[in-house]
């Protein structure tokens, strides 16, 4: 029996996933963080490997001997040859750590190291073709096609990009409701829901909480449930802000569709991220605007989590060298 | 004879005034930045004594003895009860100092702590009616009219607002590259100026640039003249983004002039800030938009720094005394 890994690396949580030739998984296992450029390279190989480790344990509740064949590591951010060299030294690490309950056997080839978006398609559709419209904190947009070939559009961060994510989503309703404190704009009820989340009795406040509490990206986004909300019960501001992000996610997805599928072939595009999660009806919007443009395609919710996608790959690398 | 302080306490610089009751100015110093909710009390202090103490030394060149009977100190961001508190205990510490060649009488009307936009307001124009557009790293308009009533659009930082400052201006032009660059805009030079000014083979590796090196607001807002530069070479991309914050600077004055000027009623609105210094003819096309609203309106640029509108407040509060 042949054995891989797949391993999602995110900012807010590492998980593996361990598989055998039949796409059964054997074991699964969580840890911290992994994205080395934030945490460091000492931490990120701390989160893989205890992630590694709960998986492999749990494996080992039913077979004997684990000898891993392929690994798949998909990683926030990592994309430049640098980075890649420093992923590759990381699992020569592995292979050397003494805690794994595992044994390996790698080839260069069956090292398989891409970013997360990659990995996100794979497990949310199943196979190695199609879109993902990954919309959390930030957004961007992937695509692969039947040749191979591949397009992203947007990743560029909270400050240089992430369209329709959550973090703009939250910015532009507190930017909405201070227009329309200052008389700008028209009256929003986002003016009141801000103030009553944070318990505010004048709405300047918000400078304090956003500014002095030194708010980083990932609370300024949790606060994006707050518009959605708004919108859902109605408010025309709040409603705007959604359809503008709906609208950007529409266009960059379109931008990737014509980029590498030809008109009119068949593929599914899978919405991953917490702003899918919605009252507001944004994966509806979204939905029924790319149906509209691009009638073949199917909009789907995703089928496995990314480690999956990523253990696939690492099968994948298996099959490919067999060939 | 009567001296008064005028002080400008900015956040990279301090600028302290001493003048007389004739309006002559006898003194002036500069010394570090003084935002005491990023530099600390102490820091702040030292920063305004410092610049009180050359001016002081200078007017000491022509004058034996300088009693200061009022003091006006304008400070980003001090608008608070808290925040005045904090500033009135450092005047009396200021009248405790042991370095300044200068004795206080001071009464408590005496001392007048204000936000930045008024002392630019009344420096600018040379007395206190009418309107400040503070355009710079952030943006804010605040106005006075006849009667003393104020109002204040903006201010709401790089996050929440700032809607026309550099800052947007850089963000939005660096955002409209990648999505050139993405394929979901039209072409702009700004791609290739980006990559150019920072010397980069690939655009991808900009978020390198902003987010590795954890640039901070005011260094993205220096990129703002790239954008300016490429509006005036014709760049469609780039005007748009220029009009675009020509529009919310228009959008922000004229509801400060709907809030608390008479229609038809005659003022100037002043320009202050570095944004202003454009080649792509922001202060004309934002004065030109103005004008065509409000036909009885002056725009200028600033005939007095801030220093010098804030020790205009503190011999004004000493004429108000008498009456």
């Amino acid at each position: 029996m042949t054995y891989v890994l797949g391993i999602d690396g995110g900012g807010s949580k590492t998980v593996c996933v361990l598989m055998d030739d039949s796409g059964q998984i054997l074991g699964r296992g969580e840890a911290a963080g992994s994205n080395y450029q934030s945490i460091g390279i000492e931490a990120t190989f701390k989160a893989i490997e205890s992630a590694i480790h709960t998986a492999a344990n749990e494996a080992r509740k039913i077979i004997n001997t684990i000898t891993i064949e392929a690994i798949c590591l998909g990683l926030a951010g990592v994309g430049r040859a640098s980075d890649i060299e420093v992923v590759k030294s990381l699992v020569q690490e592995l292979q050397n750590s003494k805690i794994l309950p595992i044994t390996w056997s790698l080839q260069p080839a069956n090292i398989v190291i891409c970013n997360d978006a990659l990995i996100a398609l794979v497990g949310g559709i199943g196979h190695d073709v199609g879109i993902v419209v990954a919309v959390g904190t930030g957004s961007i947009v992937f695509g692969r096609n039947y040749q191979g070939s591949t397009k992203q559009v947007g990743g560029w961060g909270y400050i240089l990009g992430d369209e329709g994510s959550a973090y703009k989503i939250a910015v532009a309703g507190m930017n909405a409701a201070l227009k329309s404190y200052d008389g700008r704009e028209v009256a929003t009820s986002l003016l009141d829901a801000f103030k009553e989340h944070f318990d505010l009795e004048n709405i300047e406040d918000l400078i304090e909480v956003i500014y002095r509490r030194q708010w980083g990206v990932k609370q300024i986004a949790a606060l994006a449930p707050i518009v959605d909300l708004a919108a859902a019960s109605g408010d025309e501001v709040a409603n705007n802000i959604i359809d503008d992000a709906v609208k950007e996610l529409v266009k960059a997805t379109s931008t990737v569709i014509d980029a590498i599928f030809i008109p009119d072939s068949i593929y599914e595009v899978v919405t991953t991220g917490s702003v899918w999660l919605s009252r507001s009806k944004i994966h509806e919007r979204f939905s029924a605007s790319i149906i509209n443009k691009f009638p073949f395609i199917q909009v789907i919710y995703p089928r496995f989590e990314p480690a999956y996608g990523a253990a696939l790959l690492a099968l994948q690398s298996l099959v490919r060298e067999e060939e």
